[in-house]
């Protein structure tokens, strides 16, 4: 699969979820519990150093490990096996202390938890920086006229910054979600063979209070094995964020079109272009974060429709869970990276977007016009003769407001220059600009570090 | 598929989601539009009154509205010509001012919100019974020893109030999570066209503001047609609803067979039985859960890929979302009253649980045996030798306690009278107790309404 | 859910899977049992005719079926409950062999394997239609020059025909699978309480043979209770039946674009309108397809993820079904009679079509002219020099053929008139043609009825 | 990933979708596609052999050409780019000819065709090897009684073979499906930019015909760039596969549950043994099974929600198959091999499953009672009085047979050798090994290579 990574996948976060930091996760949990249960008496103080010492994932052969999952059935037993032998070559009274307590799933579920802060702190990181760019695009385009379309259809007048605000305000509310969720999701893992620490009798609690703090994971109330709705709300997220990158992509590629052809990704060498047509641009950016919103809701229903797991750990849906919560922050985090670099290239054509507001030959006014009748003859009334109006400039190709201007009711109501104001498209934006205005306050009370 | 209504979906529920209650969503958010912009004086102030009175569900034909929807591509589009005609009988020009500067997504999308709203309210209501039924059977089966299940395999001993406190700890986190999301998902939409507010100049926020009072939503900094982030975050959460109940049904029918017998379903007239086997008891209430959880994180999914929709207001997307948020609201609630009923009713035979400890002839106390030898001769040669010893009493079918006790390691490690204390599953719950406590300790301080 | 019926399903389908279908459904599995089972001497002969005769839907009250089914745990159940009751009231003997040797799932199953079969003959039809609407398109516009667009970019020029012509292949290959599948998918469900038919002793198999004979089923080799395998054949059929018609609907939408504006859908009263813009006319066809397009592989993943059933007869898996198989069928049904007339009533633009193969200044002919230069020099070089001659035209907006007529290694490989050939659309269709009188030749060969 | 890739695929399966042969699948193309055009006068015919002599993957460095893809948007701009370099290289002439009239996605997608044709055998050829395992098991246990389980609950005696035979049955319907659709699937892609061939002029359909003989893959009436049902059938099938290996695992897995003990996984070094609970033996064999057949489901849905492609070339839903289809193939590869090793090396304990019979003391034989009473008492009423009698057992912890026999009406109806007949499992199978036989001669007609 390594052939996609370059183009789907962020590398730093495919750095978090590659080998070394997924053996290096369960090593940190292995580690830490050690000098826990060292400090809290459980096991001798001076096994807790060797242990810790031999906890470095370059020690360990990952595709050995690989390999003795696949007996195993998980990456933790062969992990422990290593890491004891390992231990037993320089101290063998400490190798007997390794693991102690513990259970497969707590070494793995924490280290996954662990892997997913570093993503988490990356992803906030970057969506800290697009919120910068966004919000530089917004406000130098607060003012951009453009076509507003619904059901891909010309609507109405909007602004680009306006289009722009309401991805920089998805994006407001996605950090504000990870720093809500990220408490709350990342927590450790520990809780024995059943769930019970049963095998540290009363220490349990003591011990898990401490190796939570020397991992910075939350504690939860009681261990999680089978519970797996903090796994399903980070994936979630991750999802929610696909999505709002998926809605900005979908528009840019659709303004992008060489019959819109309003945006266009930055050219550089060896970007988008065709292999057989020299004159193509291809919106790449878009396809790969269009991509990523395609896969990232089905990985989110796979943790969903794994949480009904058996007992007190289960089989088959937690094993459904390593790969796809992984997978899911590489391509959301490569999305994100990719919308950066999008936005903060995009080429904007200010000029094209007047122009293709003329396209209609006024036709997009019409609701401004409509609306302004509609103060002396009613919404219905108004609305009809407008739309007869407009079947007429299209059928004889004329303007909208030449049509207009030759209906005594129209000339009664308005006249000639209120009219011609009403077909002015920058006269017809409403709160365009206190709406981007509102957003862009918002992001810079919310500083990016 | 009324047919499957009453077994599949919360009937209060479906009522907030039934045509009467979709139509009425709609009719609110234009009574209230009407009386926010005659406050404000955007239309006159005569004009409410009549609006507000013709905005009731059962003045309108849901089958005549439906029909029509069929060609206008939405509900609301025939809906306010019906709304207008009946307000043009009573008052012509009243009649102009119906739906006044706002696009049917206003309507469809705050209607809905509004439905979501009482949903929601429901919900949390019946989570908080959840709950409640919930810390009681925890709280009576707080020492109630059984096996604890690992990959489907009997592990350790557990307590029956450790498996439901780990449903009620995830009840909690899904009612903090409603508390929460609840006032920032729940919101107004208000944006007109192309959500500028064009038509209505200056006074666009004003009328949001007012607007989004009257309804009692949140007011969002812009309209949010395109961005529907907040429609998937009200997804995901009651999918993980769905899920968290899936995982209690899933738990509870594994126990519930005849193999295990440590629950039943509550028995009652026409309940789960079978139609050819009279022996027979259907954990009934278990399949509803269940089948509920196999089809909401699809349901998610569609919301999710829908988000990148075109534009300023999509075509397709939007309209997937249409039945499939409703289907899931009704689905998770189903599924929860379901579940209030389900444990609530539930027998559990706390003998059969004790018995069941027996079955493995002490093998599931192998790791407290293994644990303690492990002090003296280290994890590792522990484990070997209570491994053997345990093959040796399968082999021969006799207890572990037996076989353990015949050698002299054993006995110089231990003493008879410590093996003995070892063997007894209600000595090794290790920290099962403190964790139900802390749990039903939030429980108490989450006050049920 | 009424209310959006007429959107989005087709009514002789939603028909199929209506309260009263499914009851009687189930009702024709136990009047074609009695049946058979008298004669093959399993119940008395007398018996058949008095449960033939009481097994018709409107005898049975649909809403307290429902109600009961919510403790029954299914529609079996009560069903036969009350038909026992009914045949009871003239023929207390014949009472006594209502659903003989059956279990509920026997009547569930082989009723929805008879609802889909008139569903399947339905979509059949439909498709037939489909075919013919688009062979009578794909025929008129077999020679209709437009711009191909290849990531949303113009490529090269194509013809409308040869667009129509894909769906119109995709639509022949939909048709020859729905034929494979039937005959294997409809089959009979009948094995008694755990698919040993074990209550009829050594006639079970004959039985079984009749039965599937009556209801024009095909015979099983056994019981498939558990075995899902044939729900999700049909259902992936339907959900690639609605993204076909998505890809149809995808592209109609975006050329419908007010910007490309080389299609639209039929107009007629109140379709499509807009609640505010008068000009504007939605692609409501097109959105009610993407729609489903968007459900349909979602509800496909359901059945899917569904079919891991436990052992004989499963719990939560199976009822999963219940409501998705129907709701996917009416999904693809509606979609499939939207599309119909979505194609019927097209309006081409011919002429726009043309006009937009203008819009880059014979930028699309760029391959055409790069691939005979390439005879000269080199696919590499050749691509190289246009490339930098497109460039050239853009930045000064001049058409692509003044620009290489300037340049004298064209004029000597390729010469004026040569270059104005190379530049027209028409004359770069490559096997266009021949690809659309193929899938013609192949729709005439496959007979609609 | 690749710590997971022994557990979770098939490591030739895996092959056959590793960089090395995603190029080799492209070259291959490139290689056909230069020999076809220098036969058919396309290309000098000297051109050929340098460009076939240079198609081999080990000449380029995949990381390379992955991190230009990730600029270029796909694999083969990059790929084409390096080809025509090494060609230029050793002649320079020939090298003006690579890729000639091809566009990037036809040799993608080829490519891909010839990958999953690789697959496709190896599949095949490992169902028929589960094919013989199963039909071998299915034959030992035709006579194995066991417990027939419904909802989890006793129901009646099956056998272990009628239960394999389900499975065998499937795996039987697979290898038909795979089969039938291989020659419909795997074909060619070949269009050029935009699906016409243009630049082959008049020559492009022979060209491509020769193209599909040389590469072995079916010839499609016209290109398929934006028509993904065949990439969707191929998801489709490998699904189904994952979930019938699904319902197989889900079963043997609670048949291995410590409370039933009727089956295990082989034991074997390392293979499922527990980190600390040194008498357990956990099932990974259905665990890596069970999480395919959560996985699977959503990769279709991708694909198939991924229908909808833009026009003649999509942008990100293409984008969106690359992965997920090979993703798909490696994850029911290796559930499959996984599933032959499984039931090969499965444990039977045939006494376990005899014990388990009694376990309810007689109940699950209510029905064989249930019927014979019927004969003369009526269905209802002997329901009713069998029903009674279960409870009286069930309350007095007593052996229904004994219950029975105390009843004077049982005992007219039936006497008490008839009653300790009908009590007698084995006596009650029905057309169980009628059903497996079928099976069994069906498979044995199916020969496997």
């Amino acid at each position: 699969m390594e052939l996609f990574d370059p183009l789907f996948r962020s590398s730093p976060c495919a750095e978090h979820f590659g080998a070394a930091a997924t053996l290096q996760g369960m090593l940190d949990f292995e580690a830490a519990l050690a000098r826990a249960q060292a400090d809290a008496g459980v096991i001798p103080r001076e096994a807790a150093t060797p242990i810790e010492q031999a906890c470095r994932s370059d020690y360990f052969d990952p595709a050995l490990i690989a390999g003795e999952a696949a007996r195993a059935g998980n990456l933790a037993i062969p992990l422990i096996k290593h890491l004891t032998a390992r231990v037993r070559r320089d101290d063998p009274e400490a190798a007997r202390y390794v693991h102690w307590g513990a259970t497969s799933q707590d070494a793995i579920d924490s280290g996954m938890m662990l892997q997913l802060k570093a993503a988490f702190a990356l992803v906030d990181g970057q969506l800290g920086v697009l919120q910068q760019v966004l919000a530089e695009q917004a406000e130098r385009h607060r003012d951009t006229v453009m076509v507003g379309r619904t059901w891909l259809q010309h609507a109405l007048p909007v602004t680009f910054g306006l289009k722009l605000a309401g991805s920089l305000d998805a994006v407001l509310r996605l950090r504000a979600q990870l720093q809500a969720l990220a408490p709350e999701v990342l927590c450790l893992q520990f809780g024995g063979a059943a769930g019970t620490l049963a095998s540290l009798g009363a220490q349990g609690p003591d011990v898990a209070r401490e190796l939570a703090r020397r991992l910075d994971l939350a504690l939860p109330d009681l261990p999680w094995h089978g519970q797996r709705d903090r796994i399903v709300r980070a994936g979630a997220f991750l999802g929610t964020l696909a999505g709002t990158l998926g809605k900005l992509a979908r528009d840019l590629s659709l303004l992008a079109q060489t019959d819109v052809g309003e945006v266009a990704e930055a050219a550089g060498a060896g970007r988008g272009g065709s292999s057989t047509m020299p004159h193509k641009r291809n919106p790449v950016g878009c396809a790969v974060i269009l991509a990523a919103a395609a896969r990232a809701p089905q990985l989110v229903a796979v943790l969903m429709a794994a949480m009904p797991q058996e007992h007190e750990r289960g089989l088959g849906g937690w094993h459904a869970e390593w790969e796809t919560l992984p997978e899911l922050a590489m391509l959301a985090a490569g999305a994100l990276d990719t919308a950066i670099e999008l936005v903060r290239g995009l080429e904007v054509h200010a000029a094209r977007m007047r122009e293709n507001l003329d396209a209609t030959h006024g036709l997009i006014m019409a609701e401004a016009v409509s609306m302004a009748l509609a103060e002396s003859m009613g919404r219905l009334q108004a609305h009809a003769l407008v739309e007869q109006k407009c079947r007429q400039a299209l059928e004889q190709g004329r303007g909208l407001q030449d049509v207009l201007a030759e209906d005594e009711r129209v000339l009664a109501a308005l006249g000639t220059q209120k009219l011609a104001e009403l077909m002015a498209p920058q006269n017809y934006l409403g709160a365009a600009g206190v709406f981007v205005d509102r957003v862009l306050e918002h992001a810079r009370a919310k500083p990016v570090s």
